[in-house]
């Protein structure tokens, strides 16, 4: 593997989450792998666990680890082309991802969406940037539209934690007091699409995600409808697709309650977190039995092991 | 030992101090301890020789080490129960403190005291949510009253330099301009109080101490008195108790100078550093001959070298 | 090595630079060398390349690496003698460097100019402290008026690239819009002043770089002059040194273009980086195939992991 940034840089999803769990078994057995090799993890925005389990994957597997808050450690970097650099900004992102790319084998880079330009955003200019320029192989740890190391991480918890082959799966839209991107969701979105279970996501009238991602989805507006005999419900806010970036009044009611839980097959309930409590997600169902994110938090290690481990093997 | 928090988690505080000065004569003798172990550094204030020093201390032991400077680098996180997060917040501490212990096998952690509501700064609020949630081995890198692995280092320090068996220790009030928490002072107390020290603290009236952690020291509000014949002073800056994190006036002349050690036994001169020059301790002593705050922080690393090792070992 | 601050620490340029060409094609022959000894990288400013490098270059060498932005997550450092410090700092450099110093085998320390007080500068108070007080070998990492690691990079791409015995080397002052400090053309002037090159610098009236660094090398007015025949050409800018860190206006066509390009040999181009697009250097130029500026950036990690290996050997 040398690029990760999409459901699509993967043959085989289900043999890559298999291969996640079996690392969760036994996670220093390939350290030949990594003896010498240095992966750079860059930021330009905050992260908490893809920080911190991206670099226990890359020590697991006996590498070395760099990071760098590029904005904050490095410089302000510029992201367009053709400009004369007379403003604030003091390093153009072409130069900054080739030198970082000699420094290091792999290169995750961390980018979040402006959220004013959906054209933008969606054709992952700043990202882009990144493949184009760093001339490494490049682990996405989050872009503008896609969360590919979450969704993994994700998979792997459903494959681990199912107790029916084809479990039923809920992604449901939560309330938020502020825009967030639609990373998570499409990417989780176009991950279910491909694996074996049967999935739905249900959304108040206006936060349709993209179709690009949902194909083959239940699209529905009826929260309840969707919950009923769940197995998983992957609680997530996303902001509106149109119009872009914003958050529409209402929908309180969308927070899932214990009381609400009772509709469906004990599901277990997942977000990528951070999660605002009480705001998003209810307390009672974050403290209680049905709540698996911190195990989901877990698996997130296991899920950059095996892409980590795979582009190691591809050097 | 599971948690380092206070002089409470220890059995035998001499033992350890021993094994410290053990670990400094033979740094690299147990590092197939921490093979494929890693600890995780969680900062929520700044910090210098706790930062440096531990790291260093868990690399000597053959650790893997991750920082995280969380509210920078992650997210800024809410630390009050039964919230409605539509605030500035975005991670509870809960969910947090969960998922860092799901990446690393012990955590260390400094979070200093808002120094506004005693009553929930001395019961510790903020630290015994990491202690509660983390699910791992917890070393205090300074919580909001107690600050062990700098009480432990001062230890460290004064039985390896002690003239006699039994020396007089010191603890003076020094003057500020600011509000500091009472964690070092109160911690220090604590641990000269079960150490075969004679200890002796001295303040301004207005400046005592929460006598949860005096126990069987001598205190006066004369310095003077307190000095003669002292082995060891240990300067350092408080707020008042009460009135609650406040900074009375006056005071100036508390700043130990050279002409006030003439009425020691030639102390030797502790701090736990930062220090403020000429504020809190004046420059001609810090640069004399009598100062060993330099070698005192270069004891922060046996000190946690020795906690990181009994941890290693119970896990 | 106990000492990399300027060209003068070093014995013979030429062998240094050959041991950087060497251990790029043999990264990892040495790590003995590193084997339980510590770098602390110290940055007073931001630092991408630096930073980067040099931790690459130290894992190259079995060392750990710790990294210390010591204002952001230490504390504020005072730089001034004799004060009373009851203002915004909180820890005197004197401690400071102290306290690093027991951490660590070797210490890399950035420190910037403040171009205000060119005394201050030019006799590098702030970098001498650290000199003077850290204990251990120090590499420095830029200071106010050197950034020694580059200009051996730089040594060490002219000799790795060259084409003739003695190439022609020009370094060319380019417009911006901010002062900026004199380390890098300070430091690749005295460098190249040793070296087996035709040197020749050239800059706009009023940017005379300080004759302590320049001894030996060609100045003029004349850019076109100055680029005819040239091998190699470094680009970048600098404020004055009289009237002291100030930006003189106009010198905008001193920008280096293609049709500059064409008067000199089929010229190499250079920059330390990070650069302005469009401003400093064209993008046309930075596109294009005479461009080595990111091959330069590669090559930090072989001049810095030259100067730690002999810093190593001297322990």
């Amino acid at each position: 593997m040398k690029l990760f940034t999409s459901v699509n840089d993967v043959t085989d999803i289900k043999a890559l989450a298999a291969e996640a769990l079996q690392l969760k078994k036994d996670p220093y057995a390939h350290q030949h792998l990594g003896k010498n090799k240095t992966l750079g993890l860059v930021f330009l925005n905050p992260s908490l666990r893809t920080r911190m389990s991206t670099q226990k994957a890359a020590l697991n597997l006996g590498m070395n680890v760099m990071v760098l808050n590029v904005d904050k450690e490095g410089w302000a970097l510029e992201l367009r082309d053709n400009v004369v650099m007379n403003g604030t900004t003091v390093e153009h992102i072409r130069e900054a991802a080739a030198v970082m790319g000699q420094y290091v084998d792999i290169i995750g880079v961390r980018s979040f969406p402006g959220l004013k330009d959906r054209e933008e955003d969606y054709t992952e200019v700043v990202f882009n940037k990144f493949v184009e320029f760093c001339g490494v192989p490049l682990v996405s740890l989050e872009s503008a539209t896609r969360h590919p190391l979450q969704s993994l991480a994700d998979l792997v918890s459903i494959e681990e934690l199912k107790t029916r082959e084809r479990p039923k799966v809920v992604l449901t839209w939560a309330p938020h007091i502020k825009p967030l991107p639609q990373a998570v969701p499409n990417s989780f979105a176009e991950w279910m699409c491909k694996a074996d279970v049967d999935f739905t996501i249900t959304h108040p009238a206006g936060y349709e995600l993209s179709t690009d991602f949902t194909q083959g989805a239940t699209i529905t507006h009826n929260q309840d409808e969707a919950l009923a005999d769940a197995d998983f419900i992957y609680v997530k806010n996303w902001s509106a697709y149109e119009p872009y970036g914003k958050v529409l009044p209402g929908n309180e009611e969308w927070m899932l309650t214990n009381d609400r839980l009772k509709i469906t097959n004990n599901a277990k309930v997942m977000h990528c977190l951070p999660v605002r409590r009480n705001l998003e997600l209810s307390a009672e169902v974050l403290d209680g039995p049905n709540s698996i994110v911190v195990h989901e938090a877990g698996n997130r290690v296991w899920a950059a092991q095996a892409v980590l481990k795979q582009m190691l093997e591809a050097l």
